[in-house]
């Protein structure tokens, strides 16, 4: 006998959301009632949550940015004094130790609140971003202990002295901002604002989510179109202008010049003048190679070493930050590159071991913030690095970036990409104005931009999203279509050799994600063989007995069952009727909306919407649901709460129209249906998920069991 | 006896695209057989048509460029030496003569060919790619010919100095370029290259098309990001890229300087420094509230006016050059608005009745290009403009815009809105710093851009995309927030008046289009409502005589049957199989793909996938095929040319569902079932299209029956 396969174990540790918009019948009938003042007041809540969205985004950016550029300067105000006070009596050694400890213990305090605190907070947040709004949900993911956690956590890795940025953050924090506000409550707080009621379901937070996500890129970067990108809409790129705005604004009044409006993002590019050298494009194919290649290498040595307990990791993080200060020092200390102090505009020039009137220009590439060392690779005239200097920098500070990456801290990749990018690409740049003696077509800057935007594109693989940050961070349009073509290089070397960062990330931890285009090879399937089956159906006046011995198995823990119609007489699969939900059948249990089985023509219903939306997100598991003996023999009438036109195709159907129905409402079930409308399976995200191209065709992937 | 309702008469006018990927069994086994090597090939050849199509659509926007700054340089050169030999002698009234007639008969050519040869090229061609990409095909609108027309149209009404603009047009030009390459062959010259036979269908087309119109807007305004926000995707984008890029080489090479590439596109807003007024968000609802009150009476004024016979349109469009040029001299005669000459920038100063060294400035602002007086208003110092002269110019402008607007001529409504706007805003710019005494907050340039903005805005009504275009047009960030306030309120206030310049004139031509979002009081409908019923099904093995019959019906003219279990016993519906088009159908009886009643087991199939699509798109009538009595008694087997799995609805799917499913999926039938899988009805665009939300709640639409 097969056991039955609604929706195979996503896994206990992820969860599927529900951005199909079939509801149950009590919505539609509330839908219906609503009349259009009422749709109107809806549509402004959208907006203003929109404003308040953007609005904090906004401010959570400038606090990381003033916090970080504060603490940075307090720890460098303190390393320089003391290098300055000692260095004369030879003290060198000291100088080391107080840098490597102060950043060590930074960091510590970092690692120590995401290791022990909220482990989901490590790292950028993207690829779990990515996976909330491609439907499945990582637990904790979008709780405001994450974003307490991930901000502290982004300012001790920056001011840490870590080779890491703090963008990429920006954008996890902009999604649990956007979840909480759009909630109207907290569950962590346990405070219910009895406010936005209306937008308590998946679809409804989802659309949010991601104007949180278009708004933290819009604040990371200046760069409000950036996420139109991915798809989303007028609410989404409201939230990002006005996150953008907000933190132009805050940032301009504190730095004191309140109508310069100057600082769009957390980084900006500065301006390039609009003349663009002839040998970009050529040149980029070898650079994207080499580039592309030293990508592979980061992905391998980040993705593989992973250390599972707290302890060791905070241990790690400590230990990489010591090695970092050290790197930094030992190269200072090495290199003696000297520049000539006056008209450098750099914030804290270091004499060491220089003559007088002069900075060592090692000393600046490590002390300044990665944005700033970007900004000037980008825009120092020509003669301004010292190759070798420069060709050092790049190299350790690679490998620092490649182990940083995998720490249990919060940090981003998108600065260090770009800075070791900038850093290569003026080398390049400057290397071939070596070749052909300076001529023209051989401004490094230019060349930085390049490499950086190739160095981003190998990470992370996107090339239209990146296309677009990136042209709006130079304020050129001019420079859209070498970038273009760079990234889109970047990424057809990359993807010869190995997946993108993220999506190695999310693969590795076994998520069954939906990429928007179905595998080539995956034509000849059809939905009959994608299925799951048997599936447990429900009738749709059940035992109440029935239904919890259902969901009280463990060992299918189904989220969707079709509801067939009542026929207690035979055995046989019956015609489809409808489709209801797990969560959706607990809350029925739980306010026993039973009847005696005698008195069936007396079925009441005793439930309001209301019910459903306050048990979202976090209902009650079955177990913690006492039903009685008696009870069990009561019966239960699903037809009101049940969705009473859920989506189905026949068992012809090829993979691609289904997978196209999937991608395209966001569906969680797709019921199978014969000719007859009879249920003979469904299809659920994880039957999709489970196929895809590998270097042998179609593989089926192992995810997530656990 | 009620008549089938397949598909209501959508019109004979128009014919509904079908972008639901749902093909024939024929289609599914090609996909099926296609391996990856051949998968990749496909791929490639989209990037390379998207690369063709960019590249073309930036010659074709040089071409008119620099064809358009030839004529007009040569007539302004003809008649400034004209006026300079005829003035002291008291020639006046020749001068106005002989530009009258110049300007008449170059429109008078340009409004011979688009009225006589290709009337669908008139205007911006806008609303039609709108209502191609919607699913709603105007005859002719893709053709080679249309292109020829429109651009050749665009040409002359410039040069005729009509008050309109080039960029528009712009869209129109690059979805035909899409739409031709695509295909890989002309019908319009008879010639088939061969290539690119997989494209041959309607969604294929419809993505390329929507990557041509995102290659003109690119092209027009130099903003590649623009149409992102109408939800296009890598190869659209890739296809504006290259367009810009294309135009910004040519015209660089053309203008002499190669390496500079300042000319993304056809008009360039210049650079704005990033200090912004505080004034301007304030200043805005009042001036915005001004201006589409303006608006209102433009589109009334515009639209209400209808001349359909050819010859009276010919000369309306003369009389309207003769008029803009009398009023243009008449105000230059009247205004005597004399400024100094040293150090302005205009192109041709006409001295004419001020003294030496100063020019008429009136008369800059008629001779220029609209495009040049455009940036000039924003970017011109404070003080540049005498009030009255502005008022004046304003004033005039907006009249012949209105009355030009209509007219059988091809040409665009972006750059005329844009100079009105720029005009009023920065007249109320003027009247802000006279009343504030000067105060900072009064840089009449931001009011231009912003008035400029809420012109265009509030008469075609888009905010989003606006934003982003007139964010690109000016390369600053910092402005997209005050435009998209202006653009939202001119958006707002708009709205309570009247529907969009697009909106109407979509509306006015019955054409079922089918906006984004359901209208919100539709929610009490369900598909039983919506749906046409009863429908016309065909069995699956079919007689031919029936097939026939049901075709030449032309009281129906349905497009797409579904095909049910032959059961010739019973007249009763029976379970649903699949569905068949028309054009499918047409197809199968051109080729006698019959069989014999009594052989039925011999049937054998003949056609390829290439016969499809070589017959598309212009699939012929269902008169020229002749079809004998004895063929009509044959049998035809449709169970291998039908989709065998259309998408299906219960009865009681809400009207949401139904709108969310055709809008996502892109649908043209969507086949009503009951619990058995049995057909009752039929739900298509028109039946969708006929609602909408009036100002006493939902009216049923009069769609275009002739």
């Amino acid at each position: 006998n097969e056991i039955p396969h609604n929706e195979k174990l996503l896994s206990l540790k992820y969860e599927s959301l529900d951005y199909d918009n079939s509801e149950n019948q009590l919505f539609l009938e509330e839908e219906r009632r609503i009349n259009h003042a009422a749709f109107r007041t809806v549509e402004i809540k959208r907006w203003v949550i929109c404003a308040m969205i953007g609005i904090l985004t906004g401010l959570v950016a400038c606090f990381i940015d003033i916090v970080v550029e504060n603490l940075a300067g307090l720890k460098y105000r303190v390393v320089k004094d003391n290098i300055d006070k000692f260095t004369a009596k030879g003290g060198l050694s000291f100088s080391l130790l107080l840098w490597a400890t102060l950043n060590a213990s930074v960091v510590m305090v970092g690692s120590l609140i995401v290791a022990f605190i909220e482990p989901v907070a490590a790292g950028s947040g993207i690829p779990q971003i990515k996976c909330y709004l491609n439907g499945v949900k990582i637990p904790h993911v979008v709780r405001l202990k994450t974003l307490v956690i991930k901000v502290c956590g982004v300012i001790l890795s920056v001011v840490g002295g870590l080779a890491v940025g703090k963008e990429g953050p920006m954008i996890h924090s902009g999604s649990v901002i956007a979840a909480g506000i759009s909630q109207g409550r907290s569950t962590s707080l346990k405070r219910d604002f009895k406010i936005f009621e209306y937008f308590r379901r998946d679809t409804e937070k989802r659309d949010f989510v991601s104007a949180g996500a278009a708004a933290g890129v819009s604040a990371a970067f200046g760069a409000p179109v950036g996420l139109l990108t991915l798809g989303c809409i007028s609410l989404q790129f409201f939230a990002s202008m006005i996150s953008t705005f907000t933190l132009n604004s805050v940032l301009s009044v504190y730095h004191g010049n309140a109508w310069d409006l100057s600082s769009p993002g957390l980084i900006n590019f500065g301006r390039f003048d609009s003349e663009v050298g002839t040998g970009i494009p050529h040149g980029e194919g070898l650079d994207t190679a080499l580039r592309s290649f030293g990508d592979i290498n980061l992905s391998i040595i980040s993705i593989c070493r992973y250390i599972h307990r707290p302890c060791l990791q905070v241990v790690e993080a400590m230990l990489v930050a010591a090695v970092t200060a050290t790197v930094g020092f030992v190269m200072i200390y090495c290199s003696r590159d000297c520049q000539p102090i006056q008209g450098s505009s750099v914030a804290y020039p270091l004499q060491l071991f220089c003559a007088d009137g002069e900075y060592n220009s090692m000393a600046t590439a490590f002390f300044n913030t990665p944005e700033k060392s970007v900004v000037n690779l980008f825009h120092d005239p020509p003669g301004s690095y010292n190759p070798m200097t420069l060709g050092m920098f790049t190299l350790m500070y690679f490998f620092l970036a490649c182990w940083t990456y995998g720490l249990t801290v919060s940090a981003g990749v998108f600065i260090p990409s770009l800075l070791i990018g900038a850093a290569w690409g003026r080398l390049f740049g400057i290397s071939l104005s070596y070749l052909t003696k300076g001529s023209i077509w051989a401004d490094p800057g230019k060349y930085a931009l390049m490499g950086a935007a190739a160095q981003l594109g190998g990470i992370v693989r996107m090339t239209l999203s990146l296309t677009v940050i990136m042209m709006e961070a130079t304020g050129n349009v001019t420079y859209g279509f070498p970038i273009m073509l760079v990234l889109m290089t970047a990424k057809i070397v990359g993807d010869y050799f190995v997946e993108g960062l993220y999506d190695m990330h999310i693969q590795l931890q076994s998520v069954p994600f939906l990429h928007w285009e179905a595998p080539v090879t995956s034509h000849s399937l059809t939905a009959r063989e994608v299925m799951s089956t048997p599936v447990t159906c429900l009738r749709r006046i059940e035992r109440v007995g029935t239904v919890v011995d259902i969901l009280s198995d463990t060992s299918s823990n189904h989220n969707g069952f079709p509801v067939v119609e009542s026929n207690p007489d035979t055995t046989q699969v019956a015609g489809l009727r409808g489709l209801i939900l797990r969560s959706q059948l607990i809350v029925l249990l739980k306010h026993k909306v039973f009847v005696e089985r005698a008195n069936l023509s007396l079925v009441q219903r005793r439930l309001k919407l209301k019910d459903f939306r306050d048990a979202y997100p976090r209902f009650p598991p079955i177990q913690s649901i006492h039903v009685s003996q008696d009870e069990r023999e009561c019966m239960i009438d699903l037809s009101e709460f049940m969705n009473p036109s859920p989506y189905t195709v026949p068992q012809v159907t090829s993979w691609q129209g289904v997978f196209k129905l999937f991608r395209a409402l966001g569906l969680r079930h797709l019921v199978v249906v014969d000719n007859r409308n009879e249920v003979v399976g469904m299809v659920t995200r994880k039957d999709l998920a489970r196929y895809r191209l590998g270097k042998e065709g179609l593989e089926e992937l192992s995810l997530a069991q656990t």
